[in-house]
């Protein structure tokens, strides 16, 4: 019987709710059995969390993030310093900018070597971040390389690319970038248990109707179709999504940020979130923010941080097929 | 007290189930009091498809739309000039496309003249209008000068454009352009009852967040501001329709085609239909097609063509708010 997977939460900004919902969810009964779960981040922060919350539960340090532990006890992996006493609730800093960037690396770090198989972010402070100086906005926290699958209720969808002007967007559309991300998907969702995943991959115009649709993406489909992917396109993007929440597709490929946004925002399931693809272990964030207003009050809500690690563990123990 | 506004129902297609659809619509006792409907097309069509379903209700022909007759009449406007007996049902035919012109035109013209207040456009096929020689697509049969207003539940969007390539479609969007139509919009939601109409402009890119949104829209927004319009924008596009669908907005003008069609589609209510606006009368389209597979079985369902006819009521009457 293989262990059940280790999920990383990274606790987020300090001065956020982001301890608070990590703290819980790690105590949370719930996920015993499902995986095995440690905090990223600063031991103090997350010493102060628990108190916060009232939580009866024990804090204690470890080297690796696999360690067993007794029963009421919260893992906390941590590069130190972090001065806890100088973080205040509900203030952004520089020093929580830099405390979120080391804790980033360190929970890529250990799922790159295999250490954890899966990482939740919690939220971070876009004025946290930017203080540092190292980070323009918070679209430079993409790990290199990756793609960002979101999932709501029954539709999944990726985009070729992000916060690009939409011009631009579509100028980004080749046959070789489109083949590259079906590419990129059927391998993620085979990993995550899908024995062939059906790829669905929107045009670009309305009704794809246009040569530009089969120009460039008819090519990429039929490379893909040629190595035995169940990709099919380009299909009518203002029918696809729906297609997909209805079984018909196990995931969407769309041409621009907003062809699928719009899809997922409008059809409005609860527990959004969005996965990081590409990388050897599982990576997803938690869709809400920092909530500086109610920090430090033990009042936050931990729902959403709970549904994306049970994800996670789901997800990177092959199991997507039977949670989401 | 004024009486109930005239909706015409143009009987689409004549080998199709348009006319089956029409006659039972127009024989529903759940019309009374909300509309005086009247078909528009040939009078030999209308009696086959009451033969069809079985009906029992009398056909007559009328010169004026409006004119009361006895319960249990269908009334028919007909330009005259089509050969019933020479209509297989199933198949598509020049001569079908040149009478679904004729029809057309005689409702818009009844429509322009006051003489209805409302045109329901049953389906109509595209093999049959392309056979005319006179129409290269169903888009040609847009009234010149109108938008698509698509609505379904609490979803109302209007884009810039329809079918253009959405490269071209982009550079549509000119401040121009859109405060055309968010003035457009404005009236014809004035005309349907709302008192102040909450129109969302969306933005071009993602998070609305480029030059182009602000250089594109703003200025478009300001204007109409300034004439006591409430209008907002440029609004982000992805979060901008689950906000419409909550009661934040009466509609959103869309920069193009797939942006509000996407959020209509997945949003998945039941009940969508089209409305042509900028025309001095209430025109709308079924959200379905001919079926010649079933069509002079007399088994075509009727509730879109009933809703679409009590939905073009309400609108000519001011009534909007109250049924949709």
């Amino acid at each position: 019987m293989s262990l059940a997977p280790v999920i990383g939460m990274m606790i987020g900004d300090p001065a956020g709710i982001g301890p608070e919902v990590c703290v819980r969810a790690a105590a949370a009964r719930e996920l015993a059995g499902l995986c095995r779960p440690v905090l990223v981040g600063d031991v103090g922060v997350v010493r102060r969390a628990v108190d916060v919350c009232g939580l009866d539960a024990r804090v204690q340090t470890v080297s690796e993030p696999g360690q067993a532990l007794p029963a009421g006890t919260i893992a906390v992996v941590d590069p130190g310093g972090f001065d806890v006493a100088g973080c205040r609730f509900g203030m952004a800093s520089a020093q929580s900018g830099h405390a979120v960037l080391s804790w980033i690396a360190l929970g890529e770090a250990l799922g790159r070597q295999g250490k954890m198989q899966g990482l939740v972010m919690a939220p971070v402070e876009s004025a946290s971040m930017k203080a540092t100086g190292k980070i323009k906005d918070l679209d430079a926290l993409q790990p290199a390389g990756t793609l960002m699958l979101r999932m709501s209720g029954n539709l999944r969808v990726v985009p070729l690319t992000e916060h690009l002007p939409l011009t631009d967007a579509i100028c980004a559309v080749t046959p070789e970038r489109v083949f590259q991300v079906i590419e990129m998907v059927d391998h993620t969702l085979r990993s995550w248990g899908f024995a062939r995943p059906r790829i669905a991959v929107a045009g670009i115009n309305p009704h794809a109707m246009f040569p530009q649709d089969e120009e460039r993406i008819a090519p990429a489909v039929a490379r893909a179709q040629a190595q035995d992917i169940a990709a099919q396109g380009p299909l009518v993007p203002d029918a696809v999504f729906r297609q997909c929440i209805q079984g018909q597709w196990d995931v969407v490929v769309t041409m621009y940020h907003d062809q699928g946004q719009i899809a997922i925002k409008t059809a409005g399931f609860e527990g959004a979130c969005t996965v990081y693809i590409g990388l050897p272990f599982v990576m997803l964030n938690v869709p809400h923010g920092t909530a500086y207003d109610i920090a430090g009050k033990g009042v936050a809500q931990h729902q959403s941080m709970l549904a994306a690690v049970k994800t996670a563990a789901a997800l990177a123990a092959g199991r997507s097929m039977a949670t989401t």
